[in-house]
């Protein structure tokens, strides 16, 4: 064991390094607005396919930053990501963060609908916080219900974090909302592909608030 | 889109047909006692090295399953991988999840005793429930700390689930832990290499939960 190493910050800071040096060994270059945001995926997966995988809308990141510094909250579609994102900045910023998934009122709206939680959910984000940051690692059908409240205009984000995972709509879902964000110009971060997850969605959220801090 | 499944249980029936289809085709053929564990922590990652990566002590699931039948505590390191676990299979079973991480009494100890909180919260699993099911995502410390209480002999899991992610120590502390449960002989999952996290905790301890309620 490297015992150089044995404290949580420090093991972050080495674990950062051992990143960046693999990326220049693979010859992988990332944009200086996006870095941050790739590497703490990496991080969190120790998956180097994110590297390649994720997209940014151009400033997303950017955009995403200044959303949080504004107070801006954050909407998951899981309780993991939810718990997954660092409270202690989100606090330091005013930054609330939500997540309707186990709602019982969100069940009983599914029910009544006969549509799925992830809708319900959706729309009940579009009531209480259509533009908040919306950061989606599980669910493609929150991600298309977001779809076509965004073409209808009641849904507004400041961010969309795209990274649900999975092997059925998922890869479509996330073409769709990355196609459609280009064309609204909403920022979006959208992991291409099957991978994704909770963690990931709260990686990117994580990687984010961090920056608000620096300077 | 492939509307023909758009129910959740839809989706997930289709996803593990899906993955199955695709480790045929990999040539890869999985242990019966670890095929469902094992496709669960693809369809959380979509990340195929989870056949290669987890490695099961002889009747590790087995145990793991009878151990959860016999409502024993499930133990994380992380809230993330706790709110994770499926709470509806648990209360039907009478399976507590407990973390300790974020508890003031366990920072304060990490304090007191210059320690991590991950160590910290250790020897608080040790005293409370040193016969449940640990279940590390994340914190590489957490488990070289149960190695020291398993071989002190005030730790003794009924499964352990050794998943924790990263760069820094992570390699090592899975290999430590899978040597030392094959010498004990206390039931191990663990995912060698560097990859893992709270999401692939959880879905393992999800695989285990769902298997009590076949037959």
């Amino acid at each position: 064991m490297n015992l150089t190493f044995h404290t949580p910050s420090g093991i972050e800071g080495e674990s950062m390094r051992i990143i960046q040096q693999e990326l220049d060994e693979m010859g992988i270059t990332l944009e200086p607005d996006c870095a941050d945001v790739v590497r703490r995926a990496i991080h969190t997966t120790a998956d180097f396919d994110y590297a390649k995988n994720l997209v940014f809308t151009p400033g997303a990141a950017a955009a995403g930053v200044a959303a949080l510094r504004a107070g801006t909250p954050i909407v998951t579609d899981t309780n993991m990501a939810r718990s997954g994102i660092n409270q202690r900045a989100c606090t330091q910023l005013g930054v609330e963060r939500f997540c309707y998934m186990a709602d019982p009122e969100v069940a009983q709206a599914a029910q009544a609908n006969g549509t799925t939680r992830a809708v319900a959910a959706v729309d009940r984000w579009a009531e209480e916080h259509p533009n908040a940051i919306f950061a989606v690692g599980n669910a493609p059908t929150a991600l298309l219900r977001m779809c076509e409240l965004m073409e209808a205009g009641t849904l507004r984000p400041a961010l969309v974090i795209a990274v649900p995972v999975g092997f059925v709509n998922v890869v479509e879902s996330k073409e769709a909302m990355l196609e459609l964000c280009n064309k609204l110009e909403v920022p979006a971060i959208v992991a291409m592909g099957r991978k994704g997850g909770s963690t990931v969605a709260a990686a990117i959220c994580n990687a984010l608030l961090y920056r608000t801090f620096e300077r």
